[in-house]
């Protein structure tokens, strides 16, 4: 196994992005055949985080989006950067998944991508792949 | 390392189900002693989740069935299948959970249980096991 | 890989604990060169969990351990030991986290440490390292 990096560009300061083909992309990419039946995909980023869901109807993604943020209670939060919201969201969502492969590649459900999930963007964020 | 399907049937909307049982007979059924100390657990759908937590009391699983549709927020959700609360709880709880073995048997806690969380049933539902 | 267990002792009932020095010994104390790309961490408690946040500004996790007490829905929980709060937030967060390693040292970002999540403390946890 070994760690690959590819970076992606946020849009908003929510904003789920499917990241699938750049990740299959970085399966394709392997010189030698894959030689395990799991890859993980690791977010090295405390306000953000990494999900799978549904890619096919984009609203899935723009009410996960809405649903996300009136999750966060309303609180007086003391981190002085102001956006422990993002961090909570981060723990909730959660920075690793660990999905199976079928013959080098993503064997996800009929209805799955992979959601990269920016809670306190615009930002150029990390995702690491371990295969 | 392989990848193995098991079925399951939903009772309801909301349904927490045992398969701790089934996944053991999974690792039980290999030809060979398995070379992992590891098992990786993945839900291949978007509307149900994967969990770990206790199994000994049944009210457990009943509180958290409670708990999960009252987390949902009360928005006007987009997404024109209606399920969006799904979707959003399968975000939160997790499609992927990797569980350590220790000779060939799953690693758990005293109370742990594995859980097949559904929650836009009743369905016919896949698990997929990485052993 | 083999499986390691650490103990922790926590200090109330919802404390965020940094963990990530006891699990990079660990790592450091394993006699061959470590084989695996990735380790998992894995939580053996059912009202308890393991998460990666921020470590540095520790206000970041007094801001967690109070957003998760609020986001606990105030309903009447069937389970007589009265802890379903406690459970909800261990499937919430989760037991298990997988995180890719680089020349045998945790691959964290800048600001990630690993933190175990109390929920029903205090109490000496178990915290089993699949390395």
């Amino acid at each position: 196994m070994e760690i690959v990096e590819i970076k992606i560009k946020t849009a908003r300061t929510v904003n789920l992005q499917n990241i699938t083909s750049e990740i299959q992309k970085v399966l394709d990419q392997k010189d030698s055949s894959i030689d395990t039946s799991v890859i993980t995909v690791f977010i090295p980023h405390t306000t953000a985080a990494i999900t799978i869901n549904e890619t096919y109807d984009p609203s899935v993604c723009s009410d996960l989006e809405t649903a996300f943020e009136k999750l966060v209670p309303n609180i007086p939060y003391q981190h002085v950067e102001g956006n422990s919201p993002a961090h909570l969201l981060s723990s909730l969502v959660g920075t690793s998944i660990t999905i199976p492969l079928k013959n080098s590649r993503l064997d996800l459900g009929t209805w799955q991508g992979i959601l990269f999930c920016e809670f306190d963007g615009p930002r150029t964020r990390t995702v690491k792949i371990a295969r």
